[in-house]
């Protein structure tokens, strides 16, 4: 048996043990007619179905999202994806002396560091107008961000994933700015900042950075009209400049570029152009690092729903490389 | 020579002289060098283009956009489109004795007394919170509601085009609620009122409903988005119940049905999916309409750009059937 | 246990008792090498899918599709839909003095007067033409009109629900036509009589509104292509007018109006939009109707295939509203 | 000047005289407000545009569609096009000892004696039931399949270009019977036969095979439609079997393949299958045949509208080839 | 109990036994946490998935993929599909007296008469750098022709498929010469021979003519580049002439049509388009008949996925006539 | 009269003198029969259509592309976009005393500077294959690289264009390599060096960067596919690793994205991906400045066929903030 296994090293046939979260759990008959135990575990490496059959209500009560607990299983596969037939699972305790962050799938950085250094960025937006609405915004949403991902299940779903989302863009934005000078850095790095803001009302999030589902006002909405609305009504508290607030406004409208997508306009302003790659570019990069993590050299992986179904190759000449 | 003409019996060949309004007038250099003045002349009845070749310093000041002029020209024929040659051109005076409203292409109702129709209907609106916001917004825009047409071009391009469509709508959406009776007529009714209100922001009218362009922010968000940031402020005014607030907004996001028609989001609630088939209905009608008179019996129009280019034809037996 | 409940009302985990009709049954054999009987059983509220396990030959022979059954069973769940496990089931008998017709799913008025009212339409068809092929083709099919549903899964797949759908299409027609004035009614009506009128041949149905498959030419050709050529038969019998038999035709191919859904042209004249129109709304609204009748308010339903997968949302305020 | 040149001959800058048939000509009125002709010739090679300017009522009357006239002019080109500039033109007369059938654009066989082959490709059909309703049509069609086109502009808008494109077709079938033994040729001869014949009702065309425009049956249903309707009625009055009527009506309903050009069913027998990859294969060979006759070796055409704008290359290597 | 019975001839709820040929095998562990094998067994008439329950170490290393094996089992249906309870298995041995040639699924010609007949096609092509490059490439694959299939699961998956699909499309090819004589007959037969010869790099295939998988250059290029890169190094090494290169690269590159099917270019020669429906027709009739030939008459297929998920019909009257 | 002015200050209406490069030339007739000269004429500023009207022989001969000329004429307008009718020219000659590179649209650095600062780059390569085949095949192009443009008439038509274009995306390509740390920089690099490499063989430009047409090849492969054969070949000439030979070739393969843009396969290694971004942002960031160095703040400018049809938006606020 594997103890202390990572979720990312499980393999088919494993009999495992180890310590992990629960994301998600949900009770159900199965056609035995007999309950059982639907969750979803994580730990930082990655995320897993497991089964807890034949449960009864005490089980059902001991257990809820977010809760850390132990679990001994076996490793299995159904429609192409592993599963953990659950053995023997309990709630950790005190004596198991853990620290729940360290399950917790989450941004390499400190969400703390990096809100620090998002301000850095915001201190450099010299159009006052464009700061002013900026720094309200970002600092009003603190509580949130200091665990919210940037998504559901897609790329930064992780603990502090907005965070991370935003300053990474930030960093690469600057370094564009020198390449392409006639781009304005207010304009560019607010729209970096405030593009997906409204994420923080499109979903609820728990403390781990794990989104359950999405809000009303954001189903029939959703965050770019959200993000359109909170600038609205911040313009009009900080009687901000109109064609600044349009601007802004603009930005985020465009930023997912198609229709299909999400933006009934298109950019017209270059800043939006380049804000609509970073965003892209962030995105890709950060699926693809983690589908090559578990990638073999010359193989493929699986194919990745997010990438348009594409399967990735891992080049083997790269190991050899980096001896 | 025909004399009074309308622009509707132009015909090719004819020598004509008449009363018109410069919908449009730009200086224009021939290939032989000199200037012509290129109109768009309107009368209640159509629409042409008409060129004054050789114009001098002297015409190109005597007139403007929104002006009533007399014509006299010979009707042409440019790439299938009639043209008019212009041979004499003069401004109308007070001698001619005319009244311009005669000669604005506008909606068969007056723009007072539609007004007055719709301040009825939102007075059935019972719900508070609905009834206070469609009020607000639809008092405070008033004075532009006198004049403003429904598009730029498409169909309700006439004067007090907007209020005739909102107005059409409301009749039909009322008849609609007596079919389906498990619709609100609250939502459907607000809906309908507010659904187009932004097209008030995005386009700029002169007073005889003639719009010369797009505004920046029209460019940039979309009447659309200006609806939604409209509501988005009153709401905070008034205090309305977030709910009632988002609905408002998403059966305005949500009426052009389609992405890539300009809404992100498809209806989510039974009165934003009839809102859509409201206007489409309307804006179809208006368009046959129109086309219809101008075909003749057992005859197909033109191609009509608004109607995914189709040809209509109008069949011969309705006219023995009126008999 | 539940006795006497409702499909509706069913939820995971119910031990319920009841009567419902079987919609279709299968014989299939399970992985463990034994028969079962796969059932989808309806009552007037609902549908749901039921297995029989471990089956013998006896109870193969004793159930067929379309009788009424007394069942016992579980309520589970399978790929998020609930699934009902029979515990025991007997056909019903006399001594459970039963009517059928209060567990067939059917529409809201009785088939009869549906029949009659549709009769008064016709009589409002005043062009003489229009009006002998459409009470011909429509006296014609009395008989299957009877029991008819207007889809096999889809909306109005109920007993009675073509006439339904076909008299509340009428019923509004004849509402728009008083906004839109210029629409002929006898066209209109005619077309909307006509419309799905083949669907008597597309699709094989038993006297309880229950569509167990296609026929062969309905496969082949499709309803459109049906309805067009009994047109041409009835019109060459009935010596019709030339252009009314080409205009009916064009109404029936163009009422889907997408290629993509099956409609070769667009429609070419207002009444073929407008029909067009009408057999969308009713569509949409008999299923979102029924949608939002099993969800909760403040909730949103399931995706729903048949309106692009889209979840709807009931708001909270029409409750308060209605008080 | 070159006398008696062909059309496919004219350059830019040619001075030329030759005889041409007349296959369209509108009276037009110039931006200088005088009326010109404006005229489509043809001649076996080809079609040109050509303007008689400054015409006058004499010249009007003097000319019309389908006649033969003796022309002299200047080959000049507007927007990438050759045009004539007509500097003397008269209609042919009895001294110009001509036969205008050396003038039309037509087919490479004689229509009679394609006709004839054809009929023998019929006694080949020997199902009785397809054979009589086959038979039946084309006889009836005989006297307008004497001249017509196959299409408008497309490809084969020749004299007998309709029967030239079913015999070409034919004569594929039987090769492709030999290669997929499977198919049956008597469906497949049938469809073939069929396919096209209500362009005989859809288009209007004069004895040279030059359509001026399409019915008003042909635009409100089309030719697929109408042949649909043609075979019911027919099937009628033979009294034909059931499943054949709807298979050849199959066949002719998804010959287009695609629903978004015209085809609401994609098709369900072999034969259906192969029917449309005939029709195709024999219009792009026709159309690239011609492309390529005007080509120079090494060089590209121009963009071929109905080839999706591509341009077709001429290899060098085949003039050597062939020597 | 069934003996010796073909796959293509099961039946729900058949007790069969026969030797068949695992196509592949995977290991996998059941819901009850058991390991089973997962097979997908051939013969020359079919395919079916067979799954033996509670295999042991012994079962895994027993068998492998290519293997003979006599199987008994029960007939079952999973999904809408059947599937085989495998009761007991074996490898086939000495005793039984098989030859595996009788149970591969194989192309209805023997490989070494196929390829000897496509060396008379090459034989004709009289241009000599065609000739050479065609005859260099064709002669250096011959090894693996001896075996490949033309793809891993759709049309032509039997061992010899791809000598088989050239061949019938060099028999088509040269039947439509004779038709359209002003085809080069060189270029299209060196196309058709080409057109899928990378499949040989593109996919791993046993000797059983069974694909287990792509390689990795053929997912990172595709069968199209990786032609168009032999012909590029062969061309090369023979000196081929520049033009002639060029155009048969083109074929290969345009022979997919749409860009979404993979071919960036268009044919912009007829023996590219003609070489594109040969590829289509050969394929749709091979997967037609075989779809045909396990369909009753009268009945429809199911859904076909690699025909645009049609379903096919099977007309009665062929059987009469017949006869 | 202006003197000395350039192109992109024109203005309609003004009367204009200065010199300029033919970048082509036409001799046409006009509607008048009389022959014209229609030239397009460059700057270092932009380009304009300019028609010689009854231009002779002796014209005809003395103008060439790529000579430079002294042009007096009117600036008018026809559809939309200015043009010059000339009053007099004459070419350029030694008293004009003017270097032809003043006068030519380039890039912003110089040919052989970039070129050796893309050395540098190369020289960065630290894998043996890639450097080798990277470099073999830049030094090799050397020639071509010192004038040629990145496209004919989109993004980068301009002397050098295509070395400005792999400058600027090697300096973005190594600045986001410090962000995404995990790509392989070698490969990167390479990638953007030969992605557009082929546009030498594909295009023909003359020594000015002017690009008159494609090359056939260009036309029946495209850059891609001819890019892919010089990998190929030089690959087998240097003997490369066969993994780094597919990977090099992916990259180019799959850079334009979507296959309807020219890309069978989509990106598989995050090289690629990155590389189809950084080809993306440099051609939009170029023609945005472009477009809006012409446009006056607060104001739109044309649609921009490259950007989709878009009009781009110049925010007046950035005036502002410069001062």
């Amino acid at each position: 048996m594997n103890t202390n296994i990572r979720i990312s090293d499980f393999k088919l046939g494993d009999f495992i043990e180890g310590f992990f979260i629960i994301k998600s759990m949900n009770i159900k008959t199965s056609s035995n007619n007999k309950n059982f135990i639907d969750f979803n575990l994580v730990d930082k490496t990655g995320e897993i179905n497991a089964k807890l059959w034949d449960s009864n209500k005490d089980d059902e009560k001991k257990y809820s999202e977010g809760k850390l607990v132990k679990v001994r299983g076996n490793v299995s596969e159904w429609q192409g994806k592993l599963q953990l037939k659950i053995i023997k699972i309990r709630p950790a305790n005190d004596e198991d002396n853990l620290v729940i962050d360290d399950y917790v799938p989450s941004a390499p950085e400190k969400t703390e560091i990096m809100y620090e250094k998002i301000l850095d960025y915001i201190r450099e937006i010299n159009n006052k107008d464009i700061h002013n609405i900026v720094s309200y915004i970002f600092k009003e949403s603190k509580e949130k961000l200091m665990f919210y991902p940037a998504a559901k299940s897609n790329h930064h779903a992780i603990l502090g994933g907005l965070l991370y989302h935003i300053l990474t863009m930030l960093r690469t934005a600057e370094k564009l700015c020198e390449i392409y000078t006639f781009l304005d850095k207010n304009l560019l790095f607010g729209g970096v900042i405030l593009h997906d803001i409204a994420k923080l009302e499109e979903m609820d999030s728990n403390e781990l950075g794990i989104v359950s589902s999405y809000t009303s006002e954001g189903e029939l909405l959703g965050h770019i009209i959200q993000g359109i609305n909170k600038i609205e009504k911040v313009s009009e508290k900080l009687n901000t400049d109109k064609e600044i607030t349009t601007l802004l406004q603009h930005m985020i409208l465009s930023h997912h570029y198609e229709p299909e997508f999400g933006s009934p306009k298109r950019p017209m302003i270059p800043e939006a152009e380049i804000l609509h790659y970073l965003d892209v570019i962030d995105a890709r990069m950060f699926d693809m690092k983690r589908t090559l993590e578990s990638t073999k050299p010359k193989g493929f992986s699986d194919k990745i729903w997010t990438l348009h179904n594409r399967r990735l190759y891992k080049p083997s000449y790269q190991n050899l490389n980096e001896e």
